[in-house]
């Protein structure tokens, strides 16, 4: 996962890398599309893709603002799998999800410049640190041969819903390629105010402006196309979406925005 | 293939849950930039693209607006290809070819949940339902084993060329990365025109709004960079190219707009 | 590499005769988004990656303004590595360094019509001859079974930054996903500027346009975000780049701009 793009072949410049290290290791991209520099996207893309990954699975991320600058570079054991990249927050949220699962976690900082490239850029760490390092956790290189032990490995600040007298108020996350609105509200906050959340939550109101939507959906599809609904998204969050339309660009929303949950009482109480 | 494009994580996520099930499963993207819900543009990417697969390959298809619905999903086997997605019409160029070429056909729903993963969203089932399913047949799974057989797959409803007193009148149904425009007007309805097509159709006009080009070169390369050119595209449609420029761009083409093949008889009888 | 882009599925294509002749090749994407018809930006792109990649690499490079013309397609080994494409200077660069580090280097013009698919078409040659070409390249088969021998390639003239009095005028090559603006002023002209070039160079002002920028930085990380700095980027290129911005938009800047560096004297006799 990198904020690259994929037009000027530094992906590929590092699968190259890899390649040599460790010949045939399967390769997957997750996203190179993680807006330039933007650590929280980065974390949010991470988190919801690391446990549809088998074991053993080396998660190499690269969206790092600090290149060249004294941050540290890191790598880690969640459980089985393991993340390779700067020490700047992009494990954030993964490194939560692995606490509560009460994973074992291993951390240590890139300071074995013998497992690097041998000329080292100060401007592309992916290619010259991050490659090589994953390549030899591939080919099942010991996490401690990488590094010196760390405790303390910089973690972001999410920002995170507040609970209200009738329900939550919090904030667009993400954007997707849909125009999908993900909030922070997530379905652990939810739970209680549905039977089966499953199912939807018929008995809210979900806020974002002027919008009132009546209801949490249990599926893009049941409403007709055209409509503006509030759904649980398949990373588990409230999300607002248009049925087979775009919610950004019907709703003019950007991340940072507002959205809130109500229990549906009494409109002239709002 | 799919319409998610690449930059939220959903097909490296669809990737991991196919390694998981079938690890070191050679994956190949065929497009992730299916416009979003376009599933004629899917359908005509998907049958561009089939031949040249080798037996064997299974074909993961998500576009897919009634994701969430009652739409059935299925897999086919088609020859010794697979394809695994939604019913709603992805299918309906690829299965005609098959028909045409006397393929054997057979398709399943998926109707069995202990094939998929365990927890099935209702708004990415490229994740919960496809991905598994793929991965199995990957691995040698039997199609029938997936679910019950059905006969009745949805079709669209592609619209075709009409012949006219004096050639054909088609569409654009497609236009690609380099702005070319490829109609509905294919190789055999313009096999009569020629002794052999494949060195170009001379005696022809091609009308496009208020463009006229004479003739259906057998290549792009023979004329002057700039200039507006009729060929038969590497798929076997009817294309208008622009040499070297973009097409789209210099007419202002769409999807949907009107294009003419005329044998070249007396300018005043049009 | 290619010009394809990645929504029409010619990419998957290609890979999916490659598969179809070796199966199991690893195949890595260095970049599918080359600007249409951009040779000289193909062969950056490519000179930039070689060496990144392990021997027997083989590189399939389709960006082919002539294809369908008299143009030949050509086959090369250099050291240990192969490029399959047309004969347009696509080779250019990669060639130049080749022949630098004194590698052995053979060429062939692919004229063996039974190593390509059966049917060609005039429009798609990377499916037709190039991807099956480097598929029997991968598989082992030997450069001289491809076609005959050639020894006069195509070779591109790269604009060459020119001396002045006070140091080199050059120009802006590629601007990358990032904004980066890399010029064609290279680390070898520039090691005469400073005691040890890996610490920076102090000692110079690089102009562009109304814009001085005092000495050449070892990394980006340095500034301040937001600063317009000059740094030798990981290809060792002189490149302007913004910390955590974008030197693009923010210049407005253009392949083909002029780029100057100047020992640091006295203002007034600039």
């Amino acid at each position: 996962m990198t904020d690259f793009g994929e037009e000027d072949g530094y992906v590929g410049i590092m699968k190259g890398v890899i390649q040599g290290i460790a010949p045939g290791a399967v390769m997957i991209d997750l996203s190179h599309g993680i807006p330039p520099q933007d650590v929280l996207a980065g974390a949010l893309t991470l988190q919801r893709a690391v446990e549809y990954f088998p074991p053993e699975s080396v998660f190499v991320c690269v969206v790092d603002p600090g290149v060249g600058t004294r941050r540290r570079s890191i790598a880690a054991r969640l459980g089985r799998q393991y993340y390779v990249g700067p020490d700047n927050g992009l494990l954030t949220l993964w490194l939560e999800q692995a606490e509560k699962q009460r994973l074992p976690v291993a951390m240590v900082e890139l300071d074995r410049p013998h497992m690097w490239r041998d000329a080292i850029s100060n401007s592309f760490h992916g290619r010259d640190i991050y490659a090589p390092c994953a390549a030899h956790l591939a080919r099942g290189m010991a996490l401690a041969d990488l590094g010196s032990p760390i405790q303390d490995p910089i973690c972001l600040d999410i920002p995170q819903p507040a609970p209200t007298n009738r329900g939550w108020s919090g904030m667009i996350l993400h954007v997707d390629h849909f125009g999908n609105l993900a909030t922070n509200i997530e379905r652990k906050h939810l739970v209680a105010f549905a039977a089966d959340i499953n199912l939807g939550i018929p008995d809210v109101l979900v806020r974002y402006g002027e919008y009132t939507i009546n209801g949490i959906s249990a599926t893009f599809g049941e409403a007709r196309p055209g409509t503006l609904t509030a759904i649980i998204d398949s990373a588990g969050r409230l999300s607002l979406a248009l049925v087979n339309g775009n919610a950004r660009d019907y709703l003019g929303a950007e991340i940072g925005d507002m959205v809130h949950v109500l229990r549906e009482l009494d409109e002239s109480d709002v």
